[in-house]
């Protein structure tokens, strides 16, 4: 949400000067991506993304990173397509940090997405997964159940100190997940953090997926339960089983689901819930109480896992029992 | 330098509504002016910005600035040309903030400023104080003597936290100046903060000066100095006394300047050194530690005051006896 390194009008030249995408016209930081610094960088030839690479982004993982997205547009998957420069790399050194060049995607996104939206996204969402097919180069899901508890044994007694019991409560839900963490479903590539800032719509289709930077594999249908978070409570933390319902009727009509992925569902739902609590709660207490950047309260996480600790039935998703 | 304010898509879609530039196609929070919230939209008829304004720009002045931009656009001055929706308005109410739409402006500031670059700033800023002329809105600076003077009151002993021995040196850098600040000069419309930041270039010509939050009447010279200070000086604050030359004779060859104003150009330049030592001073001391946006060093600003302290003859500004 910041730029956080400045790059010059000559570094900008320097660095096109080896594209073939003609010269700058306009470079502007713009507050997208969490993680690192976006520059929207117009040439004569059209509008791209420079993104320089921040810390928080391992360097080991950025040929995944790239390799996937230029596998999954060379299928239209409508996702950033890494520009490649004339002597065919794509990432580059620029500010002492890795930097790569996307194509620019239309779109806007939204922040209180109407069914027709999750509609939308379950179908594309679903699209991905197919497109990911057969993709040859593998990143481990560090944010998984071994990524949970450690992230669960760096909050400690912080824990407490947001709510009572909670350090209980992610003790006894980190075990329960470990008990019953299914290993036998259908895996491949996932998006792993498809909210609604990363998907752009234009004219009501999905214009854009972007911010594929946790991107790993893992069970495909984790990726669901994902959005089934991400898209389906409204800002009041109720759940829309309408919402529900239409994401994955439109996500099973490109993709069907196994009857064993419906059923993990809720268990799925759990640890994704747990994920992002844990990941908010762990930004909660990791930033400085006057930074800029406030963190996201763990709370909204925190409703959403009881609301799937509760679910006793798939019809609760809106599914047929 | 960040979005303070966040806009839906849904937000901008009404805003667009009202005007005759087509339906958003995107839109991008962007790092640019410190004081404001800046979008760049994209519609189905080009690029535009959309500013919303945060509190340090008092809403009053606002019709000034608008008013400005509209009369300096007409004059073809390269800035921001306010967008009129369909009843004529320029500013809305969105988010609960004043907010309008400009033009776009290509090209991209530089950090370091070539001589080229110093001297086709000068004529441009030249033509902006042309084109100024018949402007029948007034706005006091009100960061010109009696500004300094609340500033340095405010400061406080911190300033010689800051450096010891500063408070004096302001103390009688404001006496000094209090005592031979000229009136007599011809006066117009100033842009009083015309920065590298803040200028465009595109193939080495200006495309466009931006951020017009600080303009306001005053002397004509007075902002020359302030461009002296912002466009002449390396950054090892040395002052370049080429860059000086090409930008005051490139100045002149549009708008000749009196003999009372050269004249008095050391003591306007001290006058604008100080001004910007006191600002970065204030901020230094009103920015949380450790706030995300770092305030910059007044340690600049107080070498270049030392610099115009000792100017004996104009020559030293690359000026003929």
């Amino acid at each position: 949400m910041a730029v956080y390194t400045e790059v010059t009008a000559e570094e900008l030249a320097d660095l096109l000067a080896g594209y073939d995408i003609g010269r700058p016209v306009s470079m502007k930081g713009i507050a997208e991506g969490v993680e690192n610094t976006n520059y929207l960088v117009t040439t004569e030839q059209g509008d791209f993304i420079l993104t320089l690479y921040e810390k928080r982004v391992a360097c080991g993982d950025l040929p995944f990173f790239i390799g996937l997205l230029d596998y999954l547009a060379a299928q239209s998957v409508p996702c950033p397509v890494p520009i490649h420069d004339r002597a065919g790399q794509v990432l580059h050194t620029l500010c002492d940090r890795s930097a790569a060049l996307f194509s620019f995607l239309p779109g806007i996104s939204v922040r209180r997405p109407s069914v027709a939206q999750c509609t939308a996204v379950g179908a594309e969402l679903a699209k991905l997964h197919l497109a990911g097919r057969g993709f040859d180069m593998r990143r481990e899901n560090d944010l998984s159940l071994a990524g949970w508890e450690r992230l669960r044994e760096d909050l400690g007694d912080h824990a407490d100190a947001l709510w009572e019991g909670l350090g209980e409560l992610l003790d006894s839900e980190l075990a329960f997940l470990r008990a019953h963490w299914p290993d036998d479903l259908p895996d491949g590539v996932i998006h792993a953090d498809l909210f609604p800032d990363n998907v752009l719509f234009l004219d009501g289709d999905v214009s854009g997926m972007i911010d594929f930077y946790f991107a790993c594999n893992d069970l495909l249908a984790y990726d669901i339960a994902i959005c089934l978070n991400a898209w389906c409570f409204e800002v009041d933390h109720s759940f829309n089983i309408t919402k529900a319902r239409a994401f994955l009727e439109s996500y099973r009509s490109v993709r069907p689901m196994s009857a064993a992925e419906t059923e993990a569902l809720p268990i799925l739902a759990r640890g994704a819930a747990l994920r992002f609590l844990l990941t908010r709660a762990y930004d909660w207490f990791h930033t400085a109480p006057d930074a800029y950047v406030r963190p996201k309260s763990p709370d909204e996480y925190l409703r959403k896992l009881r609301f799937h600790q509760r679910v006793k039935s798939l019809s609760e998703y809106g599914l047929a029992p």
